[in-house]
């Protein structure tokens, strides 16, 4: 065998490194939002996937480098990123480093309106494009995978009211796995949880949590997400070597 | 959130319980085959994988209900199935246990010559038909998905020589996750590792294991088959109810 | 190049054949049924049809061998079938003999009640079972997949009233591509439009078409029956063979 | 029924239009390379797939905007681009309006070197890497996918000499839909035969055509390209609309 020891991480060898990127802007800006998440997005969902067991750290836009230099990204396991106003401000940089290293193993946790954000349009390759409409309205996701382990101890469905409405067509490729679809009050249907595989990494779109309303209190939708973590951080193969090779099977 | 704990089995918490089942014919009526597993390829898995923790047993096709009576399957998480001459004899009220086990969360492993199983037949719908030829030539197995868990440790390729040749057309679905792709010396392909989910359960079809090879000594090959009994046995969502429902959400 | 010449059906060549199978019991023991189709669904679903140049027949569960020899097979191109109250009634014989048909080539296109149907069930691999309530509500299917030539000419949804519910969870396997995705006016959703690869062959479910209401009148769902037609009739490649072959590339 | 009449393109109603895309460099430049291509891959290419009843044109790097302006790719219904030196050369403007073009309905193949360009790696959102090794080695493309358009005529495989080896890993996503696998003399495979769905558009990564060889006179190959043509400009759906909407279904 090859030397590959300790190229994955096996199960429960030691604590998934979960670092959790918010742009909290709106929360310190807008009073309905700073009262829904007085410290934050990243803090309500810290707190809130406490209990797992992981190892947290979180990152906001307005540090250094968005608080996602190279040793933190390489320190980290799995990202979590929440955004919405603030896109276009996180530098292209870091967006490349945070592709390179989800392409190098890192799993990657996309929420809400980071739909738009630049690192998962850049992974998607497409708009990520969506109809929405913020109306206070009933949410239902129906789990369509339960084989797929980030269903773990959810039940069949998860209700959310009151939520913000996305609406198909979602312009993203394929799911390599769809996992959840949402029903809205108002007549549309979405693709609520979608996972990717890229290189060696592992991305996972979970759609609820406007800042407008207290999803990221909700224990289904944060039993997901930690679900979502341990699925992105679990063990996978070596980096790819690229480039000139010379045979493996002689031929001449 | 509705009473789910416990439907899930989180990573890690009790071993997970593998059923090895053989037809066990041609190591007790063929030399050739006798001298490379003389307890049976059943056995020689089971010694292959002792050391990773799982709870083993083993089944074989001479046994009552070919030792897979409904409880031994329901204390079973992860099935394990080689057959080659035999696939005729399996009961048909055997196979379609095992189905409904598979579709309510059982992890299933298929190796080899199990691809004309009954029971690989029935979960994928086709015939699983393929090219072959006993040659006891070369194969290179090039992993495809280097962020699935079954890759870990594994390196970028398993070489293996002798074995016999698989190649396409192979007629399954295509595989929810392709994991293996090899190549053999005589010129063809075939799609070595796939993953498929069904239901609540995961399949792992992998190629290699002729029984007139001694494959199944091989480390990498073990650890592939460990690797796909971990992935087949991570948690999974409840089992989902069907028929007539009132309205999720009153509209009248 | 291989003589490979007819193997494929090209483009607009000569009209595509279509039987539309019908198991027509409701239309003609139950009056609300009568009322709706007065000569059977299938007669409906060919007049629905009938403009877009198909070489349309029908075929009904009365019929000897249910109107599907292996002549009236091998002369059909595409395969409609609707089927709800004697799916046990369709003999083995004909259901093995439409899987080897589709595994060779010929589309299906099962409709609605048909999930359970032993064909698609076969093809599946799983129970195909789902949730359902009969109360004449809104139904909106939504594309989910604009580059796929069955959402040619529809719009971004379908809307029908009234119509059945089905929900999820759907038990089939994953399709190969999804097209459409329900949403109903009592909270659930549904994978409505799914396509699969089998063999040869090209496989599309559609959900809408209960028989307590007049659906097969409505213009997109005739039109997308008509597109899904087209695509399943679309050409294909040659058939594989089997067996115990010789190096493709000599190698000693 | 939505205003959509027009918004597909049925099949056979008018002419393809192709925009056959070259870099045509090292036509001009390197004496080998021009020996095998005089008037440069893309004249080739047209040459190749001339009887079709396509309409043809090309586009080349030297030319103003490439060929690809605006106005030049809203008349194509499939562009065919093959690079390979000059990459980094392609205007970041030009790569943005392909790429809104195919997420718009245009179909894109994509061959051999053309992994690199930026046009693939934007729409992969991977790095689109792999091994190769310039050997004049064999190929063999094997199918995968019988029921695909694009293998109709094909037979089982095509079998090329020389070539270029290109080995996996392939970072890129997993294609929607795996046509073809190549084996190569020494010892690596190859997913060589990819189409996606992205958008509204259709795409086609398809392996063979290094300049050193002169496979665009291969039958096979061109015959491939011909199918792709054809599948890429098959019908599709409305273009999605995005942002606030009202209920679809009135809930206040």
């Amino acid at each position: 065998m090859q030397g590959t020891a300790g190229n994955g991480m096996a199960y429960g060898k030691r604590p998934i490194r979960v670092t959790i990127w918010n742009e909290f802007i709106q929360e310190r800006t807008e009073p309905p939002v700073a009262r829904n998440y007085p410290h934050g997005i990243h803090m309500a969902i810290a707190h809130g996937i406490g209990a797992y067991g992981f190892l947290l750290r979180t990152a906001t836009l307005d540090q250094p480098e968005h608080g996602l230099t190279e040793q933190a990204l390489n320190e980290t396991d799995v990202l979590i990123w929440w955004g919405h106003l603030a896109h276009d401000q996180v530098s292209d940089a870091v967006v490349n480093r945070i592709q390179a290293r989800v392409l190098n193993g890192m799993g990657l946790i996309v929420l809400h309106s980071g739909h738009r954000s630049k690192i998962f349009q850049k992974l998607m390759g497409t708009t990520c494009d969506l109809k929405w409409r913020s109306d206070a309205e009933r949410e239902v996701l129906w789990v369509v995978n339960p084989a797929h382990p980030i269903t773990e101890g959810i039940g069949q469905y998860i209700d959310l009211a009151p939520e913000e409405m996305y609406g198909e067509f979602f312009d993203i490729p394929a799911p390599d796995e769809l996992v959840f679809i949402s029903w809205f009050q108002g007549g549309e249907v979405f693709r609520s949880g979608c996972s990717f595989f890229r290189g060696r990494g592992k991305i996972f779109y979970f759609r609820p949590g406007d800042q407008a309303y207290p999803t990221y209190y909700n224990a289904q939708v944060l039993h997901v997400i930690a679900n979502a973590v341990r699925w992105a951080a679990t063990a996978h193969g070596v980096q790819p070597t690229y480039g000139n090779v010379p045979p493996h099977v002689p031929f001449r």
